[in-house]
């Protein structure tokens, strides 16, 4: 096992209509002046905006809008909202919806404390140094934003999609009310199980063989979403498949699946070349196609691992460890096309453009990507041909 | 699943010779002036608290000492703690041991904020309003003290063995380095492993069936915790065994294996009346003896549960549930005995005492235990007699 720093500080209040709550809990913070941002329409037609404003005015919390975060949100929005930030003086972020709003928000705070430009932080040409405080109330169960260290932003000019992570990323609290997400359409829902796995998943396929206990609950994780998932698809409205399925993707990606071993995210920077590049690919649906084909180029490095995953995930019983191991990748495959996820880049109605996309991976073949082996532009332009 | 709130702010450095770092970890947070508490000779003996005096002064970290806490703490030497921290105007405390050692801290942080007898928290007359923080360097893997927001402390005057719990508790920061755990003594390293093993069968064992991610999670916990158990006790300085121990004893305390379910802790109370009874009595080898003897008492009114639990953590192949879950409770108590654990009261040379101890569990017959079936005085009895 290696050395960790395990640290989570995000306070989760986790049930029904918690979302009630929210001027009461700001106002315990000791919160003033908010500012609140949030996507598109769906929180407006679903009277989820309202209930929050009226628990603000409940609580005499003074907020200012920032609504419109888009999908994979934009850095033009988020230096939009810094300036209104840092005029507002706001002491605090509010993000009412999923993973894109957190991440808007998670840059808005550390750009809002900062006096360069916040794609600095994201080109890691500066470090943040401070933040204002974010808390969310999530509607979306897939990034695990809500309790990581991590945030991605996209810039359409330079045509990148990066992350930056830091601890002054971990928000100081999250109200997660599962019923929140029994609206969202059946294929963002799989997108959302997908991604959860996959950030289970990364950590767990690592070089490091001797952590069993967190290998242990990785696999607790992924069955329960798998199990989870299949339900929530299906029955929208299940409340417990999809509380599992919300408390999962904290879960997930707040550190505790990587405790005492190494963390690439590997397949992650392949999708975000391509979610970057396409910005219609949902990335979830990036990591479903993505994530079996590069299974199936590195597992040969370690089978027994591929094979133990298949065996307890899985449930798969065969001896041999490399049988073991093929049967197990293309049970996960299944699994995604089972759930309405793509399998395939053809799908996408994207031309073959491996190249341009391990280009990108690589800033034009002046780096590598760290996973079991390293991943270098022909390794990488090979993984998205066999996605065709 | 149930509503509920998870709060681990805890950061946790983890790893070989996290200890010393300890000055300039503490420096870091800021804190100037420091009360260090410890038990007896051990972490003399072993120069642990000469590495950390050297941390400290490195750091330019004043501390007042407090050595001598023992075994199942007493409200006497806390009361002691109090006086101190509030004449020297410590900002911190530093627990280095295992849980009676963070437990008194505990006990200490809150007394010193407050201006009442801190035995009243213990019995609930009054609600602790501010702590100083607290911090650890762990010994001991076994009570999850160093992430969790309870303390046990006992009053020999009144032969009372009492918890509080609150958010308070939960520690700044925990540092935990396996090796330190290396000179434990089985019968110790054993003790261990029946405590952490019970603060997630505690919360596994509800009336709460819908819980299935958190279900999982438990029961991966206890089968790392059996399998290093195991190695453990054989091999005291195998790291990964030891290592996963003591993350193990962390997280099945700090409130995960608790989420979304009612927690009782029945057990718990059960020994908390033997041990507080009788100070020879280790916490985990009274548990060792309980447990399994209340799960005889209660299985049948969740036959299901207990087949689960046999068939998941115990790898039972049996279709039926009622013999399966009897096997799993005899596969528990099994374990026990294999590790070094008594199966009986009668090897702790005591008396039966049955009433005596039901008495002190009900406060003299005046309130009942809540657990899968409420123990009342008349329960209580027989399980303790079950025991002999």
């Amino acid at each position: 096992m290696n050395d960790f720093i395990y640290n989570t500080p995000t306070k989760v209040y986790f049930g029904k209509g918690k979302e009630k709550e929210i001027g009461e809990i700001i106002r315990e913070y000791g919160y003033k002046k908010i500012m609140l941002q949030y996507g598109k329409a769906s929180v407006i037609k679903s009277g989820l905006l309202d209930t929050i404003k009226a628990s603000l005015n409940n609580s005499a919390i003074e907020f200012v809008e920032m609504g419109g975060v888009e999908p994979n949100p934009k850095i033009t929005f988020v230096r939009e909202a810094i300036a209104v930030a840092k005029r507002e003086k706001v002491d605090m972020i509010l993000a009412v919806g999923g993973g894109s709003v957190i991440d808007s928000c998670k840059y808005t705070a550390l750009g809002a404390k900062a006096d360069c430009d916040v794609w600095d932080f994201a080109m890691g040409k500066r470090k943040p140094i401070d933040a204002i405080p974010v808390a969310c109330v999530l509607t979306h169960s897939a990034a695990g934003s809500e309790m990581s260290n991590s945030a991605v932003i996209t810039n359409l000019e330079l045509n990148m999609k990066k992350g930056c992570s830091t601890e002054l990323n971990r928000l100081k609290f999250a109200v997660m009310n599962p019923e929140l997400t029994y609206t969202l359409p059946a294929y963002q829902t799989a997108c959302g199980v997908v991604d959860i796995m996959a950030h289970t998943m990364e950590r767990y396929f690592t070089v490091c063989d001797d952590t069993d206990l967190t290998d242990r609950i990785a696999e607790s994780i992924l069955k329960a979403v798998i199990s989870a998932g299949r339900v929530a698809v299906e029955t929208p409205n299940d409340y417990e498949a999809r509380a599992t399925i919300m408390w999962a993707s904290s879960l997930s990606h707040n550190g505790l699946t990587g405790c005492g071993r190494e963390n690439y995210l590997a397949v992650h920077q392949l999708e975000h070349a391509l979610s970057g590049e396409y910005d219609h690919v949902a990335h979830g649906a990036g990591l479903a196609v993505l994530f079996p084909a590069w299974a199936k180029y590195v597992y040969k490095t370690n089978v027994k691992r591929f094979a133990q995953f298949a065996r307890r995930v899985w449930d798969i019983v065969e001896s041999d460890d490399e049988k073991a191991a093929i049967m197990g990748i293309e049970a996960m495959s299944n699994y995604f096309k089972s759930i309405g996820m793509p399998t395939t880049l053809k799908e996408f109605n994207i031309p073959n453009v491996a190249e341009r996309l391990a280009d990108l991976c690589t800033y034009q073949k002046t780096r590598t990507v760290k996973s079991y082996i390293t991943l270098d532009y022909k390794v990488i332009k090979e993984i998205f041909e066999s996605c065709y």
